[in-house]
């Protein structure tokens, strides 16, 4: 199914988001990525509070969006995330932003496993996050 | 001198600091007054970075902004910070924000010593930082 | 009621919303407050983006706010909105943030009416916005 | 020259660009990319406020950025911006982000031109920007 997800994230756009252009900041579309993995993340049962505590970390390595039609303040936008590539050491995720049926941008973020100090680690076999992203890749 | 101050901090505004207004975000003077005081610490030789390391944090226990005339993008804004009331356990500030020669906003923080857990504290007798702004109010 | 409010608006604390110290800026608990009011005009049949296409501004005049406990990401807080004193040419909000059961903050806001221009305004008797605040305070 | 670049910003890292994991919040790399063009189009004597009240906007329609090594508060950071290819339709620019001597981040930005309506449009072939970019290009 092309329109396939594995996470929808519904947002509010805040007022705060939009920039003097009267539009949301490109910047802040990052923030609703973000946003959205957390989202992801509590909805597979690995809440990123958990793997922080467990001492995995997903900083981002590499980001891109590609900005289709304006958002306004106010309006809802619907994250749609899709699991890419995994591996134990690094994941892609990709990202549809709709307005309604508008497709506003799509995105991609890769991140890395990171420890507490900031070492790439791979992640166990038997990790529980790496088995969750595994079954749903 | 009525215009004394104890530290001005000069900013160049943000074009992300504007929302759709077109003017300046209000939550944003906010984080003006912050890079004010982290300016005004290093200028007193007790820059934040040294406090925290040694357990003596400033977190806000309340603030306040009135706001007189709007903030553009690319005006470079001048933050006067004036140190108040000072004890052992909080301090109080108080800012003018300039715009040039126009006065943008007039705005006030107290900050209470806690240490890395939160908890309240009281700053020694001997405490450098203690001394530092004893000396200054 | 002493717990009455006019509006509670729910919002979920974003990550990016958080600082260094691990727990949300103080500068966006004030764009927490703008959702409330923003949510509590659509409530009350008055958007604020059909305001101002009718002319009318509410830009912040003064703004405070004391910090009773942090919050952290991905909780979920509840900005009750309580409307004060309302004139034709101002009107006063105050805030409680909830953390569950738990005061974060409270607050209060002051906005005058503007029009597109900037200028002061009054609100004219049969002004749909004033019979709303009129009649709800 | 390899580090030849058309402009640099140097920017302060505010601590409000941080977030609970003690670093620069990815999403504030994109603002500081903006101060850079902001700074670059100063300096080749085009100001973003010349270009809109002649009604050409610099909208982006895809960006992305690597990330080497984290950036933190207090920091001043140096953006290079170099210039891409330029055409009458759009313009790509690339940025190394640099913190001290060690890269922090490369980035790259598209961005289209479009009228005050967000329409995309050509620049002609006298355009003071146009004519400005081009030679430097």
């Amino acid at each position: 199914m092309s329109d396939a997800c594995d996470h929808i994230e519904t947002l509010r756009v805040r007022y705060s988001d939009t920039d003097a252009q009267g539009i949301v900041h490109h910047s802040n579309y990052f923030r609703w990525l973000e946003e959205a993995r957390i989202g992801w993340l509590e909805a597979i049962g690995q809440p990123y509070g958990d793997l922080t505590r467990r001492g995995i970390y997903l900083p981002l390595t590499t980001c891109s969006c590609t900005f289709q039609s304006p958002v306004y303040a106010g309006e809802r936008v619907g994250v749609q995330l899709m699991l890419g590539t995994v591996s134990r050491a690094r994941v892609d995720l990709t990202y549809r932003i709709m307005s309604g049926a508008q497709l506003a941008a799509i995105a991609a973020t890769t991140h890395a496993y990171v420890d507490s100090a900031g070492r790439p680690m791979r992640l166990t076999r038997d990790d529980p996050f790496w088995l969750s992203i595994k079954k749903e890749s």
